[in-house]
């Protein structure tokens, strides 16, 4: 933990270390963090979402045994929000993604580790606790792929979670105009012993996307591939589609995360909030179901729950406390979304998370 | 009544009271008054609840013998609009709640004094006319709460108010941005002879919320007691959801307020107002329904009594008044907002509360 | 005709009289007309109302033989936009309604000239085309209105508006922040000689609105009196539910101004065009309506058309004109809108104001 | 092409060039590209009608083989991105339309020569490649609009593109204040060879829109003329009522541009995109439907096309990208906006064209 790690003042929500994280990142790392694709315009798309939607007080509940535990995926986590895998975290603080695995060790909360970490699976899977999924991209190689598994069986990670709505990440405009470069000790230290080949040149004519970008993008062989390679449970990530969902769900996907990459996929994509009741109505109840996207509040979390998801996972958060404040920034976060949460449940009469029903919200206008 | 106890100029509605608070308030008070908790989204939310709304005028109707008297819980009072339960007065003005029971007085309007007023329920009583309630926040100790019962029917109180929304209040960001801390004269006089417990502290590993805050928060046997331990009527504070509605009308509530607390307990609870229809659908016609959150002017009045209240509550407008003007500027300000409610009424063909139907309203887009 | 009265540079469309109006007015005066009433919601509902209408254009429609000649009451009218009655013409310009008569007459417009004219109706009616009518305030004694009745009818007018929105019009906020007082020399020419009662004095307890502004409201007696005390048609103006034009239109008016007064009347009024439907269902097609309220282009002629008026009437943008650069202003003012509304016309495939139907528009978004 | 024509810095996507384009182009003559008429509503709908648009991503397709290629009228198309008939484009660039037209051939779009262009349609045919329609005006005697048709013909364009919604253009206000004119050296030189009869003057009394604008407006007999007069398929451009669409497709149109002129006919117009849908339904799903107006990326290309167009026109973008950086911003903008195209469907698992149908969008809120 750096010297420099220490709540600041001011910090009464936890989306404080939103408003702090410019004070304690270089501008165009910050840009790049904060920043979706082209004009941010599903980056708030995902805010606007949640404000659409007004949580309704019980009176007279008893919640004093309330509580926030849930079973997921044969985990027992004490509260729903989980630590997206968010990449290269070295660009918010020297100890990256060491200390936001410790910050989840100490929450009990579940950490996704990014394949483009700064550090090592192992040595993020040394650092958190047993709660920790390991987030695959697939490799141009399959046999990179197979390895990277193979690794993050060996490390204890207890579920994969393929992303599939990556394969082309346009610059955010904002991270463009910031002048941001990944700075050359943010590399990918998963990747470091896989050689990359060089990015696909499409021929005269052909499409530099479809012929290019798009030639390594998964496809369904990939996912049966994927399936077939590991004992662990595959959750894909990215989902917007309830017809992509109803077909992942029977491929055999032990879950899904409604995603739009937090708009840093396609600019123009819908808010993961506002797609989240069709893809829970296509997937039926008992289907596990997550969501990622402009989460910032206990109440953003207590929101997704009402509209169908049985956790949510925060992203630019995590990586704005660690800014601010390290490994410490990051617990303290999660612990205030918590508390958030239980905040918004008590008032909503919610003892249990599957109290969060879908009429404990009302639209806001 | 204080020497500054003037009607400024520029005072031409009632609502310039808000416009005229800053003025008259240290800054942290005045944040602490007009904030809401969280980012005050519900504060504005009451607001904007009520521009929704047009108000359709009529033509040629005879309301020379237009009043706006009516009977509520066995009083006669000369208008629907009631002095809400506001806490620690004295932020607002030296005499505190007993300029504000003097203005209810001068009025003929009905006053309801708050279990956290800065003077004692009996020294206001003693400075209001007939007409007034006494707001109940049940205490930790059942014994305390029924001495506050026990004085309250000996001041001559002729109805209580049991407010249930208030067992979890976050502060507002402004308050807290503006440096807010209760002052040392600002205490709940009420309370002085109870010795209060030590807040519930929760295990390690409880919740500060579950097992702390909602340890003493009041549930359906709170009510069943209290409504068995006094004659008085008991109505219910805080109410939102339709369902609650029902159920406290079943057990015996004399009525409800629709409530929100003006936005200082969930900060993303439905505006009141949006709510009101839903709850007079669910009490049915003749079951008293009153409203409180976000009236600023008669016209606001008017649009909650057409939306089913009976009968509104003045909360923060009170407030600011009596920070401006002492009880002159309550008085004024109450005056003000019945002057405005007979504009609209007779603009509106409305000789009698009763011609206030809903459709007199017409959604303003 | 004024020295001043040149058409100034940079009046490209009708509206811009009222972006010039700054320039030509004493502030105060300025505030007063362009004001409502209170925070002026009314009048901003005016003008947002048309913007959520588009025009649908057609294409090979043969409109070479196209005019904007109606038959109105009676008389036949090159085009359909009417005058306002607008009272105290002095505010803008010395030559007050004379000037505007001139510009009527001018044009060809039907001018409707104010009970509260700064020059008597007299006066104006001799400087007028044929086509002018007498807006009428029944006055607190009827030989008085019987009297102005006499008079107009003497005087040629053609019918008779019988303005029934206005017995309480509370003051815009802005004028009062302007600091306006009506000028001495902005006296109601018409009234001089009628010695006029003290206003009621409500006794004590009583409302100043319903025992005191509302004690001389016109009510269904006088609408009938005035029916039969005059064989000119008698319009009625400010009718905004569809029940009260039902009923006017049974007890005999011959035609109906859908108006909220420019949103001087009820601050909080729904605007005139979103309630034009309804009035039109609740009369049927034959009947005449027309409509005030935010009118300052000849598409918002056009839409007000579409949705069901006859004809329109131009209150604020008459007296910019006026103010900017008096008869000549008013005249080129309502040239400009005949043209613009023969350019929408056109581009809609409209040859006839017949032709213009609801289906000529889409909501704009 | 011109020594500064150079892709400036900053370009990342293609609606840079209407960021740059103030900085390239004279104040009056950016005013008048960038101006619709009047306010400008129009022009800003055609924007917003986009946003109104979410794209749903789709995961795990195969589109390594995608692509955008087209027939349409009889053309194979790479893409479904046309240049828009855009006049005058001296103003934007010394060698204005034949630096377009080279854009067009490098990249193989269909170009539609304007009537009203700075070079003759000859010259900018030798300058295009075979992908190119002409743009006909029907000039006020029948003799000049044959002559223009058998000149096309004689160069080679493969169909004519009729615009019937040009017969009255009011000025942008933001080009009247910015006080543009026409520059002397921006002359239609397609017509330079005939002489123009004087603007029809009305007679006294009479519309300067009915009789005047209106009088040469082309109407049924003309476009039965035309279509009897070429062998060439004509489409009409200008299309945004079902009705028209549906007498046009039976008249024997070739194919339709739902288009409102980038906002410069008629202010108040809906959008071209709103209007889509309503047109395609009306013409059934064969029949060769375009759009133009406010296409500033690929994907808003793309959301033209899962709406109902075959392809979509770009006009203003063209004029700004050859006023910054001449032929090659034109092509190179023409670029961005197919490689857009490319991402958005990669992203919505789109290989074909036909693969983009209304259900990968989702209304954005």
């Amino acid at each position: 933990m750096s010297p420099s790690d220490r709540i600041p003042p001011g910090v009464w929500n936890a989306i404080d270390y939103e408003r702090l994280a410019p004070q304690a990142m270089d501008a165009g790392r910050h840009a790049y963090v904060a920043g979706g694709c082209g004009w941010d315009a599903t980056v708030a798309a995902n805010r606007a979402a949640f404000a659409g939607w007004a949580v309704l007080p019980r009176l007279l509940r008893d919640v004093r045994a309330g509580h926030t535990r849930l079973q997921l995926a044969g985990m027992d986590l004490p509260h729903p929000l989980l630590l997206a895998p968010v990449a290269h975290q070295r660009l918010a603080h020297p100890d990256a993604e060491i200390a936001t695995a410790r910050a989840a060790q100490a929450t009990g909360s579940c950490l996704v580790a990014s394949t483009l970490s700064s550090c090592t699976l192992e040595d993020i899977a040394a650092a958190s606790g047993p709660a920790r999924w390991f987030q695959l991209y697939l490799q141009p190689e399959r046999e990179h792929s197979l390895d990277l598994l193979r690794r993050a069986e060996a490390a204890g990670y207890r579920a994969i979670v393929l992303t599939l709505d990556a394969s082309i990440q346009l610059a955010s405009r904002g991270a463009l105009q910031a002048g941001f470069a990944m700075p050359a000790d943010c590399v990918s230290a998963n990747l470091a012993r896989y050689p990359q080949p060089a990015p696909a040149q499409p021929a005269a004519g052909e499409s530099r996307i479809f012929q290019g970008a798009m030639r390594h993008a998964p496809r369904w062989d990939d996912l049966r591939w994927l399936l077939a390679s590991t004992r662990l449970p595959v959750w894909i990530k990215g989902v917007l589609h309830p017809e992509d969902a109803r077909e992942l769900q029977a491929a055999g996907a032990a879950g899904l995360i409604v995603s739009n990459h937090g708009g840093r996929s396609l600019d123009g994509a819908p808010a993961s909030l506002r797609m989240l009741p069709a893809l829970r109505t296509a997937v039926g109840a008992g289907y596990p179901l997550l969501l990622d996207g402009g989460v910032r509040s206990g109440q953003d979390a207590f929101k997704a729950l009402a509209l169908g998801a049985d956790a949510v996972l925060v992203g630019r958060l995590q990586v704005y406390a660690l800014a601010v404040a390290g490994a410490l920034g990051v617990a303290h976060m999660l612990q205030m979304l918590v508390e958030e949460l239980h905040a918004c449940m008590a008032q909503a009469g919610c003892a249990r998370l599957s109290d969060i029903t879908h009429d404990t919200l009302t639209p806001s206008c």
